[in-house]
């Protein structure tokens, strides 16, 4: 079955080339650590934080997707050559409007080097 | 086939019903009118301009994507319930990096009214 | 704003790097013309009838799409190399369950070529 | 982080209710043990084996994945009422070209019950 890599922090890891290994595949989510309930709250999804993943036709984040716990929220593809084939950060800002607190993971697959998730965020929703 | 719905002007319609109508399912392109080649530009997609859509579970904006000419960039995939359920606008923004002069345009898809594209919008690049 | 391409018959068509290109691209549904509501009913799309069309990295064809009418009854998506890069048919069934007659249309998106719409396909469904 | 439950045999499972909430929610791959590379290769992947899932607006499976060990080789998207909305199994045939042999799993979504994955199947292809 495949295999789902996890973000580990790159701080702890020795060799260069695996810290960008992790960190160029890792979905990282950015948003406010809470919200209201019923208004629209903006999620951005971004793939690598120190480190940017190629965008070659061969070698390419193709997804990310959005999970609410075990539920999907939304997601977003990419062909290849949507960054000019340079390497840089896959990047998508969702609007989700939620009801109740959110628990939070983001899923990206490269076409290489499988899929990823991100560490859970917590969102408060008064 | 299926009808593919182009946005119109709905100052130009009389009737509110079909103003709405037409307002809620049409994805508008929100982006600058221009840009440097090789820097991350962001082009927010937002079905619905005045007008809001439903999120309901047997009607809702299932996908939109951002085409430049014929080539397709982006798509963003939404579940019912991403909105609470409640009537507003489905919204994502994408971060592209053009080489060239755009010619956006956007599709959005309706579970109930089918296919909606966007006018064009130029980006000029230099 | 893309263009649709329509499959024209190709026989009408007198240069053979034209046909090529036409059939190539086209998807094509192969059904049964009648079938029974209720019943679970397989509708294979293929893409290409007697040309085929390349499976590179930075072209090939990357989703095919299945409406009735207006409505999209399911989509299969093929990352490059599903057919081992080599010249061949993409190729879905899907297995869909009617109520009523169906007008099935097939839509194709090749990632250098753009979007190819099928010829209508009627079922009638007793 | 979403759960990704694993098809358990549910002859070893005691309640009925358990058995049909594991089989009709997993992804069952249905295809030859043996193949020659560079010939086209039909994969079923159909959801539930002896128990049917619900085609419901706020419940139903969503998605099919087929990967192959950690790379994407095709999935395939059903928007509810795909199945007339009745308790059926969702299915969808692929044709992959393998050149090496293959190690089959499928990923089920269901917009109640997450995600959900086959047992592994080996394909040996000379």
């Amino acid at each position: 079955m495949p295999k789902i890599n996890t973000y580990t922090n790159i701080s702890d890891v020795e060799k260069e080339a695996k810290k960008d290994y992790i960190d160029r595949h890792s979905p990282f989510i950015h948003c406010a650590s809470s919200t209201k309930a019923g208004e629209k709250f903006p999620v951005k999804v971004k793939v690598g934080n120190e480190y940017a993943h190629p965008d070659d036709y061969d070698h390419h984040i193709a997804y990310v997707q959005l999970f609410n716990g075990d539920t999907l929220l939304a997601e977003a593809r990419f062909p290849a050559g949507t960054l000019a084939n340079q390497k840089d950060h896959v990047e998508v800002d969702f609007h989700i409007i939620p009801t109740k607190n959110l628990n939070l993971t983001a899923i990206a697959y490269c076409t290489k080097h499988g899929l990823w998730q991100s560490q859970e965020v917590a969102v408060e929703v008064e």
